[in-house]
């Protein structure tokens, strides 16, 4: 069965004509460039919602504009990654970019070259890059040939802007808040890293060093504890029986991200330690499951939304002058305590 | 800072002579034409990764191939999409088919339209479409221009191939767990639908139905109780509310999606109602959400990998040849009974 012969494609033209504008008005406000008045944006949308229009990708790839994001997600799994593509598609929704998302594998360098290449390949006008683990020569290249904007990993480079959360302050408002109610030996539970740059850069070496400084400040130097897996729910897991193992356990654990926290809390379980009974238990990330009831997950909220908003507009900015100076975003954490955190026992 | 310029790209051309074949061998590889032997697969495989040849989706667009397949996900919240979506990736590992991920909307038509003319501009391949919501009559023209599959609605149609779920049967396992159990009152929460060519396609619909087939082959036909959210963690929570609200509340509710019966909890532990003490709650989906320890919610395992793993499967088949027979796979599900049911008190 051969597919209907389509009918007549509206044009920029007649869109020009229907709003009473000029095609260079229609192509600015579709382009989102600075000098379309907020009238004019109103009346050439009205046209386009009227007439149905709609630029076609491939005669824009012919002219460098394909109108089209790639968002490269490392882990579809860790519920904190919805928050910040919330942030996105809101930023994106007025204006004629389609976000496509592209799995980029955890923790996953080769997978990652697939994804970003794969989204230069196809000609995607901007790539944001949530916490890459790529070497930065990588995400330099990427940025060199895209703009980019990269989430979630510290550091500065001419060629692109980024958007973090102040992470070792938020490791130290959860350190703080178990040292108030009186804890002494507060573990960590870290994502593994040995990468010399990405010590540098990273979000969860951050946490580390942020969980080991305040520590240190509020005179637990000896107690530090940092047991390093993974930021997946099985590295949590794993995490907790190594320190349940221990000759004398932790009385409180601060896990890297609230993935990891689910695994914490799952071996508690199984192991029959009640939470926060016999140990309190810690997140970052504030996601939907550390709001949820039954967990009630104390946590660090880094503002997903914000983060992901912040995004979407630096990376417009990058689209229309891909030689603008870099710029680097930082947001403030703020604590949130919930059910999983209480006094000590002893 | 103008991007250094490209070294020359490696061919198809140089792949052949590395590889020691044709041209046209090495082509029918990268389309993963028939006529390939898995010892030719081998040898070209080698030689791509060793000379880092990657085909260029500009170019094979001229000729009709991008290379990219497009998965419009209905809600990137839902813990049972990830299942699909690694079931899909899974199948697609070992080809050049690179996966893009278009946010759909939840119960969105203009979202759903939006993301899937967005993917046929873009000159995808295929398309594989979860839970779409959208008038039959749309999924048609779709698939009309481009090869679709369609995965968790039920219906035939001559232009695309479907993976399901039998969710009658996996309702009435349901029923049948809780009825065995000793429940009587078991109350449903359904996802609101009144579209009427909906309501004999979407797995919501076919689970309410199974619920009701079920209750009445138990004798339970008096008992029948169904409150009409949205498949949400929001719908679970309100229903519950609603069915706490009964002069006498159901001792058992089957959440027509693990998500709904996160909702479901939510209101119970707020409610200081103890499950499954005072209620029985059982989901559907089998998510991670569901074998979480502190959770542990019986549930339907619907084998989202084997269903994401059928749906790659059946596109690469329509991609080859488009006009094939329309396909569809309905897969059995199985129960997977947990802590969250029990015999009622009473």
């Amino acid at each position: 069965m051969e597919p209907p012969a389509p009918p007549r494609r509206v044009t920029i033209v007649d869109v020009a004509r229907h709003a009473q504008v000029s095609t260079t008005a229609v192509s600015k406000v579709l382009r989102n460039a600075y000098g379309a008045s907020p009238e004019m944006r109103a009346k050439v949308r009205r046209s386009i919602d009227e007439l149905g229009y709609r630029p076609h990708a491939g005669a824009r790839g012919l002219r460098g504009q394909t109108y089209t994001i790639g968002v490269m997600l490392p882990d579809i799994r860790n519920p904190f990654f919805p928050e910040i593509l919330d942030g996105i598609t809101g930023r994106l929704a007025d204006t004629d970019y389609q976000v496509f998302l592209g799995p980029g594998g955890c923790n996953d360098e080769k997978a990652e070259a697939r994804v970003t290449e794969a989204m230069i390949d196809r000609g995607m006008d901007g790539i944001i890059l949530i916490a890459p683990v790529s070497p930065r020569a990588h995400i330099e290249h990427v940025a060199s040939v895209v703009p980019t904007v990269v989430v979630g990993r510290h550091g500065h480079s001419p060629v692109y802007d980024t958007v973090t959360d102040d992470d070792v302050t938020g490791a130290s408002l959860v350190v703080g808040h178990l040292a108030d109610l009186g804890h002494r030996r507060i573990a960590h539970i870290e994502h593994h890293e040995t990468d010399p740059t990405r010590i540098a850069e990273m979000p969860n070496a951050q946490r580390a060093d942020g969980y080991r400084q305040a520590m240190r400040s509020f005179g637990l130097a000896e107690e530090i504890d940092i047991v390093s897996t993974t930021y997946t729910q099985q590295g949590g897991y794993d995490g907790a029986k190594e320190l349940l193992a221990r000759r004398r356990p932790p009385t409180a654990v601060f896990a890297g991200a609230d993935i990891v926290a689910m695994g914490v809390l799952e071996a508690l379980t199984e192991a029959g330690v009640s939470v926060p009974g016999d140990i309190s238990v810690a997140g970052y990330d504030n996601t939907t499951f550390a709001s949820f009831g039954p967990i009630s997950l104390t946590s660090v909220d880094q503002a997903g939304h914000e983060i992901g908003e912040n995004a979407a507009r630096l990376l417009l900015e990058r689209i229309a002058d891909r030689h603008k100076a870099p710029v680097q975003i930082k947001l403030s954490p703020t604590l949130v305590p919930r059910r999983t955190t209480a006094p000590p026992l002893e």
